[in-house]
């Protein structure tokens, strides 16, 4: 609303003024539009390829009109083609084919049922018939209907149930008035027929995109992006290289895109299972296991964005505070980070994951040095008040660690269920973190005796939440 | 597929046994069946309201086909009312005008320019026009598939671009076949708007179901929800009342809706704008502010989802912490929780959200209190490691205080916006609001001398995030 006030006083007040202004705004707004257009299509060059297959199937089907004999062979029903051909071929193979089953599987069992209402009907006499008739339409739609409210039913089979709803109500209803219903019939599910496996075809053999390796993509894509934040935060936070580059703060706060992210991945999901064997992914491929992950990344999100609220707060910090939770905070970061980002590769090479090991093994010492900075009391004097900010700081940062161990297990359990070829458990090898970890040595600056304040690195983690 | 192995394990073996048990499972899970039946219709009876009105709008338009003289005029064109109720005819009144207002205008622009292309073509000679009419129809479908990608375009018109692309396809293509076009088409025509007008007459009619109502119920019962969980979260966290109910831990795991709300948030305000003025709603209601609100809720809910984090965690904080900061959280949680709770019934009744502002006040005054607690200095000898999760429950909840004054900012514009009765500013009355607070004075426990740690209430709130 506040756009258009602006917009409009741009605009010179008066008529003549806005009518020679006219075709400068068109001109604008088509340029605006041609950028739009252009930026689409790169964006997903997939999308131009679809716009053609789809011109490419209507006109193939659509040849049954021009070419006479097979005009001659279906009539009118040959627009059922085309209409099946437009409702039918989606962009990814497994919305199609979830499509095209449903379309065909729907049409035959309502047309049959639709032929039995018709024949029952029309033994009843000619008063009762229309309305026996009426009384099946009537129940069929109410309660097809109604199971459309099912979620599971409407994740997969809602356009099903509306094809099935539609055919028996034409195919019983028309049988009132059509003497040849079973010739309307034949000619009309062969048309439909024909344009599901035109579409089936042309998505399939040009260019196939697959929602299983969407669905693939997307879930390493949502973890490679928790991992450039956590790489990003630590060297933000502590301002450690002065200036920080506007490209890598838009990286950073790509991992907005993650906090919505389940609805396109329970959709891609859904169509993934309809999809047979491709690439590298049988056609029993673990998906729901993709849901999982999924899940787990959403969670490790929301600590995220928690995390991002602190980056531009003003922080008041004391620096000496500061300057000596510094080390691990940062290591924490930039490891988790990096177990993510090599959790992403993992998932998008199909390879055991195992090279995300060392970091999280260098993450989860980083937390446990931490601990025992904060036990033992850093400095005695500190305002707990100006201390805080830093402090949910460290805590959300050993929250996200032990969230990336959560992501690295359901990544471990893809790998066994997708059976990637050889598979580790990630046991964390704690010398060898240890020795990799370069922690300063902090002595407490307290000025009371320190004898209680031992360094544990054994201390149970389940002490931070 | 570890419950399928788990069903399979109850089953007895051998063969003759599975199928002797095959009654009784079978006998469960209709009954299961009709369970769930029956949940769903209590859950929301207008789903069975909607059923039994698709079910008498399809039984209407029927008649063309029963009534003699209605079919004399519409012939097999009848058909295309029965297909346009069951598309068009959705749950809401604003999803079904959408759809009828789509097809209704996507029918007749390609409807035109369909006739336009067949005349065309028609007049390029015999052997030109099937490949003219197959140009045409390709550009056409390839480019309206294209747009269909635009997110803008997606969300409002994307059944009516179907429409469109189907439309034009089957009046150019078979114009090549039907001499009589023109008849063709007005009958089609006819047969869709009685059909479309059926489907808007039985929506709006008989218990009309309000896509706005639902949006502006949604959004309020969301801020609900996480005002529930705040005024549970003080009393769970401290262990104030010993038991805890299972029913008040069930209403408070509520919040979780809320977290992935924005995809029904979305389609409800889409559909809502296409609605008429109804009720307390005018047409042009703000309907886009309900999507900033609910944005705003969602925030909080992540704050939330982390503070839920703290409820299970075995706390081993000192209990004499715990008990110095116990009174300002439970004010900070219960307050923010009420004016929650208040701002949820301020939405639903439509009235000024001037009831919330006490409990804005109290909850700020509290956030307050928590600073100077915290700046006090409480324990010098505190062990950080060991009070760290309190804290970052405190802090967390200084988060939700101001995210809560920024949901009253942003339902306070919505108040302007639709112009509730009387709009008052919330402007928190400080002096009311300090003396409603009962605050236990603490003395800063320290064994140094604490002149340097002076309570000031009037410190800016800026320090915490």
């Amino acid at each position: 609303m506040t756009s258009e006030i602006q917009q409009n006083e741009l605009v010179p007040v008066s008529g003549w003024g806005r009518l020679k202004a006219l075709p400068g705004r068109l001109g604008t707004k088509i340029v605006e539009a041609a950028m739009k257009i252009k930026k689409l299509g790169q964006d997903d060059p997939r999308r131009i390829i679809h716009s053609l297959k789809v011109g490419l199937a209507i006109t193939l089907v659509s040849l049954i009109y021009y070419v006479e004999s097979l005009y001659e062979g279906f009539g009118g029903s040959a627009m059922w083609a085309i209409l099946t051909v437009i409702v039918v071929l989606e962009f990814s193979v497994g919305a199609t084919l979830g499509r095209g089953l449903n379309r065909g599987l729907a049409t035959f069992i309502a047309g049959a049922l639709g032929f039995g209402a018709h024949y029952l009907a029309s033994r009843s006499g000619d008063k009762v018939e229309p309305m026996l008739l009426g009384l099946f339409v009537f129940l069929i739609a109410g309660l097809v209907t109604f199971i459309r409210f099912f979620p599971q039913m409407k994740a997969r089979y809602d356009y099903g149930l509306l094809i099935f709803m539609l055919t028996f109500c034409l195919v019983s209803i028309s049988g009132y008035r059509d003497e040849d219903l079973l010739d309307v019939a034949h000619r009309r599910v062969s048309t439909i027929l024909i344009g599901s496996f035109t579409s089936v075809f042309v998505c399939i053999c040009i260019c196939p995109v697959w929602a299983g390796d969407d669905l693939h993509n997307l879930v390493a894509s949502n973890i490679e992006n928790l991992g450039s934040f956590l790489q990003g935060f630590g060297i933000e936070y502590f301002k450690i290289s002065g200036e920080f580059g506007e490209s890598k703060t838009a990286v950073m706060q790509r991992y907005k895109t993650v906090l919505n992210s389940k609805q396109s991945e329970e959709s891609l999901a859904n169509f993934a299972r309809w999809e047979p064997g491709h690439g590298q992914f049988r056609f029993s491929h673990p998906w729901k296991q993709y849901l999982k992950i999924g899940s787990l990344t959403r969670q490790c999100a929301y600590r995220i964005d928690a995390l991002n609220g602190y980056l531009n707060s003003e922080i008041r910090t004391p620096p000496e505070f500061l300057s000596k939770i510094q080390a691990t905070c940062t290591m924490m970061s930039m490891e988790s980070g990096k177990a993510l980002t090599e959790l992403a590769s993992v998932i998008k090479t199909m390879t055991p994951p195992s090279s995300a090991k060392p970091h999280i093994a260098k993450s989860e010492n980083a937390a446990k040095g931490l601990k025992s900075l904060l036990q033992a009391g850093l400095c005695k004097d500190i305002d707990l008040l100006e201390v805080l900010p830093a402090a949910t700081v460290a805590s959300l940062l050993v929250d996200v660690v032990s969230s990336t161990e959560k992501i690295t297990e359901s990544i471990n359990e893809l790998a066994t269920l997708a059976r990637y070829e050889s598979i580790e458990h990630i046991i964390v090898d704690e010398k060898e973190a240890a020795e990799s970890l370069h922690l300063q040595p902090i002595a407490p600056c307290s000025n009371t005796s320190g004898e209680h304040h031992v360094i544990t690195i054994d201390q149970p983690s389940r002490h931070l939440p």
